[in-house]
């Protein structure tokens, strides 16, 4: 890690984004309203959003561009509760009244689908109401988490005020060594930069092993950039992220008119981690930022394996996972719940053998849908219990008993782990 | 349906086996203490009995035989709550402390299980704390659902106390149609005989149909049995049963041992169905003995489809859904639930392309368990939704809301509706 550098003219990536977005040029720690490219509400945030959104504008209102929002199921799905299903019901109501896309609850989870689905371009400004919207950096999107009254003046009014961010430039250099990941980097990170070291910053993910990382595995690292308090976590658009949404997005002019960069002397901060000797990770319980490199991690035997989420269940983290068990059953005693992010990775993982390999070792594989990422609706802990999970949050009670410990490692370490029955280094199996 | 009949010596395939459990001859309206073959207890049933059985026998307690008890765990898996993981646990410990076999989360439906793993022989008094342990009478055992406190006291003492039952024989004659299945000859029979019709009372399940009904379809007729309030429903062993249990037992001698044959000159009373004209059959809300012929069944859009079950979840069951469904997506509008039975079906339904066609018609696989049937975990029903399911009951709120309507069908029937969106008869499509 090296220190930060400040420069002090042009404009960040950000600052871009938001400029266009607001029509005026602004700088870090203005405040604007910008216009909102792309809105999001799944089915446990939605409904708030939809009760605010006619209290606001009226029973008989229209959303400012029904083309624009997207409807998803995957929080509570197939329906985990009355209320949920009640949800499910006025959410499906609202898409049928307002002519809004609605991914049901048979498409996968909301940040698997909105980019898989073409509704994320580069440059874009997304909202949704979950935390992890942030994921849609992976792609050059300013995308950003809201709360759901947010959201209904987003629907009424097609625009949200934001206080223009502060950028970090978070160099990733060097080449990542076999078997770790870029959770690994990211989880590196977070320890280091601590839960609320990057509060309302947008981090710019740049550097040698950034550049190299496939969109799953820039994914991973946009979506745990809340977990360091960033507003928003980017990957500029290049190459690859033309590769990815090409034949996915109709208007395919409009991906390389979001190609934005950040300039050189725009005013920044920037640190550098250099990855090539980095070690698997595991952040401990119950904080995101409590990493410890795995050969520092004390021998800790594991109930429950979780390999899935917006953040590590695409056919990538499966496949890397799968790899790690080598065809042999999950240790005694240990069980293991995969679920593939979307619909779409789902398939992939079925046709290429994972599901057939998973179920013979033992473990449950389940429809696309957050899973027990939350702790609502399935793979809930007892006290006492420990769970090794592939997800973004390992807070007290998160997915189960407040006397329950979650661990978070990358698909490789999970995979390891859960034929061993402990925290597997995956280096040494 | 013709009369009855009755005769009056000997003794009835039922009496028979209570006499040697119970160590004399015995005859129907006596008390019997009868010993017991084998308990089955599973995940929310279950610590009820373990808690009355150290009540009842003390701390330091050993249970009776822990090769005669088996745990399974179905009903919430993966743990769906914190009350839910807590009971895994209890159970789990009390498995190791006992020495008791234990399936966890990852293998299925407790009634599938029970027969595929070999612990149900032709002859044998078994006893599970669910209403539909009667489906091992399709292999000729006498299998009876009890409640929680009695299972505590058969933990301590390996005995339990029986009115030993008159029986009905219920002649199944003629030939199934093609797509009409047992299912619909078992709901038929329920909605002729009543919820109550066969209150107590030992169900023999013979003639022509019967004997030629595979042990798929004979497990849904006596899965059945208790919905037409029947002690237990019996198919007598024959050379079916025994195909299906070598190589599932290990002492195969026993299975030969148990095939048990009444009397003809016993006391029971006969009704006939013949099934050679026999039309799909629907169980309307909120009855299982509401029972129609499909071309009586108004035409009735649903929202979602459960093909599952105990009832009817097994290989043979997804496969004639799936050819019902022609490789056509889903109705718009419905959702499609398939939850294979144990995990030795679901391999066979994923080896066999199954869970590879649901998935790409829209419907969601889920790992095996009871699933949507008892509305517990997930796929509950909101208000005024309509559910077609392959399961066994469709009383009020049993799959969610109370204002939610559950219709009960074969998986043809299933199959077919998922893809036109309204209660479809199978021979139609």
């Amino acid at each position: 890690m090296k220190g930060n550098r400040v420069t002090m003219s042009g404009q960040t990536l950000s600052e871009k984004i938001l400029s266009r977005a607001a029509n005026k040029e602004v700088k870090a720690g203005e405040f604007v309203m910008a216009n909102v490219d792309g809105a999001m509400i799944h089915d446990i945030t939605g409904p708030l959003a939809v009760k605010g959104f006619y209290e606001i504008a009226g029973r008989d209102a229209r959303v400012w561009d029904p083309t624009r929002i997207v409807l998803l199921f995957d929080h509570q799905v197939p329906a985990d509760s009355l209320k949920a299903a009640e949800n499910h019901i006025q959410l499906r109501k609202f898409a049928a009244e307002q002519d809004i896309l609605n991914y049901d609850i048979f498409c996968g989870v909301c940040h698997q689908v909105m980019p898989e689905k073409g509704h994320v371009l580069p440059g874009n400004v997304i909202l949704g109401t979950d935390s992890h919207t942030c994921t849609y950096g992976a792609f050059g999107a300013f995308a950003t988490g809201v709360g759901s009254t947010d959201m209904a003046s987003v629907f009424a009014t097609g625009k949200l005020w934001f206080m223009v961010p502060k950028t970090l430039q978070i160099m990733i250099e060097g080449q990542l060594p076999s078997r770790v990941t870029s959770k690994d980097a990211v989880l590196r990170i977070i320890g280091d930069i601590g839960a609320d070291g990057a509060n309302y910053l947008a981090c710019e993910f740049r550097g040698e092993a950034a550049e190299r990382m496939s969109i799953p595995e820039r994914m991973t690292v946009s979506n745990m950039a809340i977990e360091m308090g960033a507003k928003v976590g980017i990957f500029p658009a290049d190459g690859t992220t033309k590769s990815y949404l090409e034949g996915r997005v109709q208007d395919r002019e409009a991906i390389e008119a979001g190609f934005v960069k950040g300039d050189e002397d725009a005013a920044f901060s920037r640190r550098e981690w250099n990855v090539s000797d980095l070690e698997p990770q595991i952040a401990m319980p119950h904080n995101v930022d409590n990493v410890l490199p795995i050969s520092q991690v004390p021998q800790t035997r594991i109930d429950q394996v979780f390999l899935g989420s917006c953040t590590n269940g695409r056919f990538e983290d499966l496949q890397l996972a799968s790899e790690m068990m080598k065809n042999e059953p999950l240790a005694k005693g240990v069980r293991m719940i995969v679920v593939p992010a979307s619909r779409d990775e789902y398939m992939k993982c079925l046709r290429a053998g994972l599901v057939e390999r998973f179920m013979e070792a033992g473990a449950m594989v389940e429809s696309p849908c957050c899973g027990p990422c939350m702790g609502g609706s399935f793979g809930l802990l007892g006290a006492g219990e420990r769970c090794l999970a592939t997800s973004n949050r390992n807070f007290v009670g998160r997915q189960g008993s407040p006397q329950a410990f979650v661990y978070l490692s990358s698909p490789a370490t999970a995979g390891a782990s859960a034929i061993t029955g402990y925290i597997t280094d995956p280096r040494e199996i």
